[in-house]
């Protein structure tokens, strides 16, 4: 049988375009560094937190300015989180900045995330490792993990590794906590003189990583295009079948950009955004009538069909739900130990539970079906609290809008058909092989990243801009970690935490679904994708998100 | 925003290739006549039900032979039954025939599926319409439908349909069920000397409407590349994170075909076949147990990761579960009126049925998770039967495979940790942008279609041989439909149908799953096929299924 499939084979042959100075060669990069920084809130707190690499100038490679160091370097990399298309990319395009400045310098694979580097756990790279994995998806060359380096005694173990393997760089790839890590382990080898810099990438497929110096996070790209592709099938399907509505759960907890951004590319009857349900103080009986009525609207019209977009973290937006969740773990903590609770049968536990909410969260839980109620009340974490990411939302708006539908028909306001189908899409695109767009964006992330160290910075976030641009005019530097942080509240305690970007509701992308989605809703302006393509015109292969273009017109605007 | 996405903008421009003889253009292809011909089996019976059609010989186009009538004609097409991706090329295939004839033609599509012959619904194909769907997925340009065509009085309505619009041939567009229908429609058609003939093309991306004639269905070669995409996806990301099984169960309910072909294209760990099911009498049990067996050695071997394969049908080919699902359909009609079972709690149901089936039953029935035997007692059609289609297969066999390995760990044979994720993909690819493959053979089919009518034939299905070479090298003709029909018994009579196409476990397809399977079990060889490309190297954008291609070869072999 096959070894690998044919796309396999050419993808791995195809040369990813770098950024503008990088694509000079790594020994022809110069270094210009600009004003000092500032955090983005709580400086003090942030400044103090951090007093060796708190802000620091932004970085910028060139073709004149400072040169960069030739001095050998072994470096160490860290695959951090949830995989996300181009991770492989990143590591390829460190390698070879690294083999380029100097055949002797060593990359060090750091195995299973960031606990490797505790352990001790490492691969060194080499030229027939990193040939089998140019351009393709996963982080299966070292893999990931989510253990958070955060411990002095985790720094100090990582410490001993680096200096038995002579590494005087780690570069991490993670998302926003990931790199907020990086950048206290970039803080305590600065404080502890140890030489070593710290350099972080900016992955996740949330889109939630960006900001004024990151235009966007790799994987986001790839990700919504797959997703997008599976949407526009489905919504070709159900506009011929004309039978069924298709409700499609989108992965995403904090954020809804991978909603908004796949809705944008498809153009849905329904798109749910977690930030406005939230700035609206939404409740889940009024998006359960939204939906309703534009169904309703629809079915009286003869289209009993459609496609509605929901974001994974939608529950945790909606007020009333969170309020709801946090009286339930306080309750059900009590309820564990209650005999009468404990042998009381499903319905009857129901009752408890309502009789001791307030009013307004029995009336919530009182409207649930009876299967998101078992949920709640069984599927709980090792620390006895609900899990919501359990919560199968795009089943329980089926039930609900079921529901409502009934109701209206009763009403005589509603004379259609409700036939459902859900779906569930994150899996499915995490790994996807990366777009050209992502394939070269993390190529020259990770290019750059090196350039980083050999500017002798650290606590850096490597940095690509003008990305809606061809390769050639893309802008490569470095940006100070903590500029992008603040403090912010976690498990009861003020941390510094890199600011997520959330959907901005003035912000031109949700501005353009605002716009068109009652149009959308009414008439079938379905956009069919299609799968990514590699090798066609460069309008097919190698434009990006329309998010980001967007936000970039809108910045043009601006300026 | 957006009218169409680039993708489609491309699509639209692309020239699909014609087989072989047909690429010299309409009016220069000839046609050859083979010898007659026979039903598969039940030759009698079949030729009794179709004198008029029956027998006729297989016809092959060719540049010498018999030229073809180049009388006016005005046709009508149907799309019948699910989606499959080219459906729009077959109509366009056919369309540009048509024209090139004479623009006089008209081509005439009926609304919704076969009930708009029936009911009259139907638009005049353009240039304009046309234009908009060439290479597109989806039935959408004139809608499918479910509605069989088999009584007298459709058959009546239908021949006024087409009296008034001068339409002197219908191409029937569907699987195994419509173009048995088809051959009804032709043989009546025949028997009343209208003059209309009937053609048909093989459609059904479940790719169980193939023979010695009919090599590939339309819509499996593109349904199964983006099936395969996103399990290929899957894998990477469960091969990354190594904390996930992912059971994906895949559209397919009468043949595990597109299972098959999936697993050759990404070598799963677990394949399960319903053919195989069947024909080694498995039960539930043992389908569980090998699963778990596979689950536990590599999770002993610390890898608590997979992917398996589940075809959609797999419950149908269980023979034990086929006998407690009709000892249930009986039980439930009965205690529909039983107070006492009706006035019971959940679980006094589940006991009350247990100790109505014979042992065997009762015994599989009790080792349902509950969730599951809710589904069989709840969910029931409007006759009352048990809805088999909507057992969640994949989660029963998450569930039972937990359990299992519950048990293994309490007797120290396993020491993973298990973990899930369920997939169900069909609507993601029935309405994909046909694959090249798809698109050529699809406007291959449709163009030889007008070829058929003008060759005065009734009763055929469209036919396109030579499939894995290049399109130059494709054969194109027709089969008569009759050659590919037995009786079997339907609702309880004996009917003609065309005789289904399931796994062969003797054919070269499974013998390569069969070869491989262990180890692909145990080690990790996963492929990815990544998305569908219509622009790159012929060898990623043009070959078709592993299935047709092992199958032909073979042929050779054979030959």
């Amino acid at each position: 049988m096959r070894d690998i499939s044919p796309l396999q084979k050419e993808r791995l042959a195809y040369k990813p375009k770098l950024a503008g100075a990088l694509a000079n060669g790594i020994k022809n990069i110069k270094l210009a560094l600009g004003a000092e920084t500032q955090a983005v809130a709580d400086r003090e707190d942030i400044k103090k937190l951090f007093s060796h690499v708190y802000g620091k100038p932004i970085a910028k490679f060139d073709t004149v300015g400072q040169d960069l160091s030739d001095e050998l370097k072994n470096i160490g990399v860290i695959l951090s989180g949830g995989q996300a298309p181009g991770g492989h990319n990143v590591i390829a395009g460190l390698y070879d900045a690294i083999k380029t400045a100097n055949k002797e310098n060593k990359l060090y694979g750091f195995l299973g995330g960031p606990s490797g580097i505790v352990d001790g756990k490492y691969m060194e790279m080499t030229d027939e490792i990193i040939n089998a994995y140019r351009n393709t998806g996963g982080f299966d060359i070292i893999g990931s993990g989510r253990t958070k380096l955060e411990t002095e005694d985790q720094f100090k173990k990582a410490l001993e590794v680096c200096k038995k393997l002579n590494i005087s760089a780690i570069v991490i790839i993670g998302g926003d906590d990931s790199n907020t890590n990086a950048c206290l382990l970039a803080e305590w080898m600065a404080e502890n003189n140890t030489g070593i810099s710290v350099i972080g990438c900016p992955k996740t497929i949330d889109g939630d990583l960006k900001n004024d110096q990151i235009e966007i996070s790799f994987g986001f790209d790839t990700a919504t295009k797959t997703y997008a592709e599976l949407i526009g099938n489905i919504q070709r399907d159900a506009n011929s079948a004309k039978k069924y509505w298709h409700f499609i759960k989108l992965m995403g907890r904090s954020a809804s950009h991978v909603c908004l951004e796949v809705a944008l590319q498809t153009q849905p009857n329904i798109t749910l955004i977690g930030e406005e349900v939230e700035a609206k103080k939404q409740s889940l009986n009024d998006i359960v009538s939204y939906m309703a009525t534009i169904i309703a609207q629809r079915g009286n019209a003869g289209k009993n069909f459609g496609t509605a977009l929901i974001p994974e973290g939608l529950i945790e937006f909606i007020p009333e739900m969170k309020v709801m969740i946090a009286s339930l773990n306080d309750l059900l903590a009590g309820l564990e130990k209650d005999e009468t609770y404990k042998n009381a049968s499903q319905n009857q536990k129901y009752e408890i539970i309502s009789s001791k909410l307030d009013t307004e969260s029995a009336n919530l839980f009182n409207s649930l079906p009876s299967q998101i109620k078992a949920q709640l009340l069984m599927d709980r974490d090792p620390h006895g609290n609900v899990q919501v990411s359990k919560i199968e939302t795009e089943k329980l708006l089926i039930e609900m809008v079921r529901e409502k539908l009934e109701e209206m028909k009763k009403q005589g306001s509603y004379k259609g058909k409700f036939a459902d189908q859900a779906h569930f899409f994150g899996y499915e695109g995490r790994c996807a092989m990366p777009s050209n767009f992502d394939a070269d964006y993390c190529y020259s992330l990770g290019y750059n990243a090196f350039a980083l160290v050999q500017s002798g910075l650290t606590g850096y976030l490597s940095s690509i801009k003008n990305t809606t641009k061809p390769a050639s005019e893309w802008v490569a530097g470095g940006v100070p970690l903590t500029m992008m942080m603040n403090m912010e509240r976690r498990h009861g305690e003020m941390k510094p935490v890199i600011k997520k970007a959330l959907v901005d509701l003035e912000g031109a992308p949700f501005k353009a679904l605002e716009k068109n989605r009652d149009k959308w809703a009414k008439e079938d302006c379905y956009i069919f994708p299609g799968a990514i393509q590699y090798f066609g015109p460069s309008e097919v292969c190698d434009v990006t998100t329309i998010t980001l273009q967007l936000e970039q017109e809108k910045q043009l605007v601006n300026v």
